[in-house]
């Protein structure tokens, strides 16, 4: 499959077999997550990929800009808060985007664009964690069932594959720190994961999907919900994936109108952005929604394509899409 | 419904009930539609949003550009190409994509962006017009089995909504010409439609979805198949709904590598394009594709808010979405 690393010749080259295996297990793995969120009474909706910086993830300098009729625009990284504003409405929803990210460096595990798997619902991290670990569990066993002659023949271990099905490793940011110290590696906390972090929280504990929660507040994005026991977490959570590292980002969201508005303007991200001239009006709609309809819910993105990665046991991202896009790449 | 059509405050608005209601439409509707391609056994697969002119659909004046690490790229207004390219795998896939253009006029019937259910086939016309015709009514039973009572509380008009499902009509582009003419409409064989004229052809048939079939060469996109017993016209297809108009664009795709390469070269879009200094050399992967792997295919858009807009039987496509959006809007 290695030659599925290659971008240049790219319409002749996804016509190979290996793609086209490649394209049934994705196929399984989609409809794997839809039937998992439609049985649980999560209802589709629609987001914009064209956005204010409300688009904006966490990296505001990713942001490819564009000109919209004279505003500013930018191409969404994420739908999450358009998507918590069917909160109200419907407890349970979801949608998938494009998700644009303008990374300079080229790799083996970036891709500018992606297709991002997002869901928010009424509730709290653990029924979060319960819900994402449920979608993954039914993309991979879809995949299994469905595209196991597939697999096989791409020389996945299917032993291993299926033991990613077994109930995912649970550990705190904080005892993920403690264990690579007490493995020699050298980090503080918080500090955040790099590549190698992940990979090895992920061999230390014995090569499975695991979550890391409550993530320091000072390195994730203003709303998540900061945690009313310890102010210096929030109730955030990453799901680590053997070969891929980190694959879903996911938080409670901050419900207290004062705390988000404080910690909004705190965030590194406000600061960037009001040297830009952006102001907290760009937020307000968001605010008001938060002010108004007080509800507790919690919401993810999935990087479909590190999944993929995982599923597929391959150590470049490239692999898992017929069109990979990056710095050097455009079709 | 009418507030709908309000872009401002649209955080809040959204949460209104009519909103709410219109939101379970949809999802039936796109539920609708997944379900029939798989039952047909469709594959889905991923295309990218920001890509060359190659992501154009017809109209490059409408293209959202953008700088990609000093290349020129664009927002897709249609992932076409890229879907061909996995004919010769699968023969039968589909993919969604939030499709882009950059129009100017702020009207009740563009949104700027809006979500393009696309699906390509190795098979004829014919063959398409049924899955087209298959998926439009899979997407419409779905939401009258699922979304009754939303509908009938909306207002709906259920007996017109049910006679959708019934066999839609089919007439050629010139029949459909002639017909005009004969009731007093001023228009020529070579015109394209303006919005009157498909209202008024949907009006003269009866008031049924209306599959307008074989258009001329010279007002489509370089790729649709040129007739073999009458060169003036192409095997193309667009679908006419109630309320909406033009609701899905189809065609069967040029398979003639050389006549292929005549039509890129003798269109409009081509001209503005070696203007703008883009050479043939852009559509080589795509032309190569065609030269190589030579299978008669054929395939669709289907603009899922202009279907959405005819199921309510409303007559401003802002009220189809959260959040819609025009040159003048942005949240």
């Amino acid at each position: 499959m290695d030659k599925l690393k290659e971008t240049n010749n790219r319409f002749e080259l996804v016509t190979c077999d290996e793609m086209s295996k490649i394209d049934k297990i994705n196929d399984a793995l989609y409809s794997g997550a839809t039937q998992y969120l439609q049985k649980k009474g999560f209802l589709w909706v629609e987001v914009p990929t064209m956005t204010k910086v409300t688009g904006a993830c966490e990296n505001v300098d990713t942001l490819y800009a564009l000109d919209h009729f004279g505003k500013q625009a930018y191409l969404a990284q994420t739908g999450q808060l358009f998507l918590e504003a069917k909160i109200p409405s419907h407890k349970k929803v979801w949608t998938t985007i494009t998700s644009s990210r303008a990374e300079q460096a080229v790799d083996s595990r970036h891709l500018n664009q992606f297709m991002l798997l997002e869901f928010e619902h009424a509730g709290t991290l653990d029924e979060l964690l319960n819900n994402i670990e449920g979608t993954i569990k039914s993309m991979i066993n879809n995949a299994l069932d469905l595209t196991h002659d597939e697999l096989k023949s791409l020389g996945r271990n299917i032993d291993e594959l299926r033991s990613f099905t077994l109930p995912f490793n649970r550990v705190t940011y904080t005892d993920a720190i403690q264990l690579l110290q007490k493995n020699g590696v050298e980090i503080n906390w918080g500090d955040d994961f790099k590549h190698m972090h992940e990979m090895e929280i992920i061999k230390l504990l014995g090569n499975k999907p695991t979550f890391v929660t409550h993530f320091p507040k000072k390195i994730k994005f203003f709303n998540m919900r900061v945690n009313r026991e310890n102010e210096d977490i929030v109730n955030s959570c990453d799901l680590l994936m053997p070969y891929a590292g980190e694959s879903v980002g996911s938080a409670e969201r901050e419900d207290d109108y004062n705390i988000l508005v404080e910690r909004l303007k705190d965030s590194n991200m406000y600061k960037i952005l009001v040297k830009r001239g952006i102001t907290l009006d760009t937020f307000k709609d968001y605010l008001d929604l938060i002010k108004n309809h007080r509800i507790l819910h919690s919401g993810c993105g999935i990087g479909f394509n590190r999944v993929s990665q995982s599923v597929l046991g391959v150590n470049d991202i490239r692999i898992t899409t017929n069109y990979p896009i990056n710095a050097e790449t455009l079709y």
